[in-house]
C-alpha cells in the first residue's frame, strides 16, 4: 500500500491542499515522536488523553494499567482514533486573518485488539519504549511476569490515516503586501537537554548509549 | 473559586497523586501554550483535532471556518472537552516498567456557545492571537467584516478541569536500585528560533516587538 484510502473519516476537510495520504509521509510523522492524543467516549462525552505509543508496521501499540478507563473505553468501542501533532512554527501574516501555524499532524483510525500472552505484550512494550528512546529496552531491567499481568496492552491496526502539513511562508491577500507590516515565520523546535542522573544512583555509571545518541541528534 | 469541583469527568483516575484541581495551576498550564487537542464525535466515533485556543477568565475561545466539521460538531453537542499537554522530559528508570514522562497536562470540560456579533468575535480572536504571540494583534491588519463573517468563533465556559503533573526523578522498586543500571531524566524543551522574514516583504522592516519579546523569553 502506498496511499491510504480516502473516506469521510480521514478526509481532510479544512485546508485540503495540506492533506497527504501517502503511507510513507504518515509513518515519517508518526515515527518522529512518541506522544499522541487519543479520544474515547465516556457516558456520551469524548475525552482526550495524552499517551505514549509505538508504531510497528500498520500497528500502533498503547499500554496502561489494567484498570485504565481510557484503555477500557477503547477496547469496548473496538475502534480508536488518535492524533499526533508536531508544531513547527508560528506563521505571522500581515493580516490577523491569515495568521497560522506550521505543523505536521496525523489523524488515524483503527481497530482495537487486546494483546494476550506475555510474549506478545512484552514485544509491544518494547516497541513503545524504543519509540520513546531507541536502544533503551536493552539497557533496562525487563518486565517481570507480575508487571506484565498488571499491564493492559492494546494493538490498534490502522484502518484509515491522513496527514496534514503546513510549511513555509505566510500567505496574505494581494493588497495586504503593500501595507508596510512585517510578516514571517517564527520557528519552534523541540530539543533535549543534558540528562540529569538520578540522585539515587549507587554506582559510577556513564550516561547510556541511548541517551548519548538522542543528544547527538539534537 | 480556588479549586475545581471534582467529579467523574475531571477526576484523575490513574496516578491520582499527580492530580491538581487548583484553578491557578490549571491556568498556568493553559497559559503556557496555545495549542490544544479537542475531541468531537462524528457518526459515533470520536475524532481528535489539534487547534489554537485562547483563554480569558473561565472561557476558552476556538475559531475556524464556518464550514468546519469539528466546530459544528462541538456546537451541536453543546459540550466540549479539550486537553493541553506540555512534555517536559523522559523519565528513564532502571526497570522498563517504571519508565515514564515528565509532563504537565490539563483536561477540561465546558459548555459551548457560538459567539454572535462582530465585536464579540473580534475580541475572542484577539484573545486567541495574543495567546499565540502577545502583542501581535496590534501589529496586524485587523479582521474585516467579511473575514469575521467567514469565521465561526466558539466560547467554551469551563465546567470542570483538572491538571496532571509528573516531575522529578525516576522511582524504581527498592530492589532495583542495586542493579547497577543507569537511571535519570532526559529533559525536553521547546524553544523559538530566529524569525524568518517573508521573502515577499516589500519594505525594510525590523522584526516586530512581539517576536523580539518571545525570543528574549527563550
Amino acid at each position: 500500500m502506498n496511499k491510504y484510502e480516502i473516506n469521510d473519516y480521514n478526509k481532510v476537510k479544512r485546508g485540503a491542499n495540506r492533506a497527504v495520504y501517502e503511507q510513507a509521509t504518515v509513518r515519517e510523522i508518526l515515527d518522529s515522536t512518541f506522544l499522541c492524543h487519543v479520544a474515547y467516549v465516556w457516558e456520551g462525552r469524548p475525552i482526550v488523553i495524552p499517551t505514549a505509543y509505538g508504531r510497528e508496521g500498520e500497528c500502533i501499540y498503547l499500554h496502561g494499567a489494567v484498570a485504565n478507563r481510557m484503555m477500557k473505553g477503547l477496547l469496548s468501542a473496538e475502534q480508536a482514533s488518535l492524533t499526533v501533532t508536531h508544531l513547527d512554527g508560528l506563521v505571522l501574516a500581515r493580516s490577523a486573518f491569515h495568521h497560522s501555524a506550521n505543523y505536521r499532524s496525523v489523524a488515524l483510525f483503527g481497530s482495537v485488539k487486546k494483546l494476550e500472552g506475555n510474549e506478545a505484550k512484552s514485544h509491544a512494550l518494547k516497541v513503545v519504549m524504543e519509540q520513546m528512546l531507541p536502544g533503551r529496552w536493552d539497557e533496562s531491567r525487563l518486565p517481570s511476569e507480575k508487571e506484565l499481568n498488571a499491564t493492559l496492552v492494546l494493538e490498534i491496526t490502522i484502518d484509515y490515516a491522513s496527514a496534514k502539513i503546513r510549511s513555509g511562508d505566510p500567505v496574505d491577500d494581494d493588497e495586504d503586501y503593500d501595507l508596510g507590516l512585517w510578516a514571517g515565520v517564527l520557528p519552534i523546535k523541540q530539543h533535549y537537554e543534558n540528562a540529569i542522573p538520578d540522585p539515587r544512583l549507587k554506582f559510577d555509571l556513564e550516561v547510556p548509549m541511548s541517551v548519548q545518541q538522542k543528544l547527538n541528534e539534537n
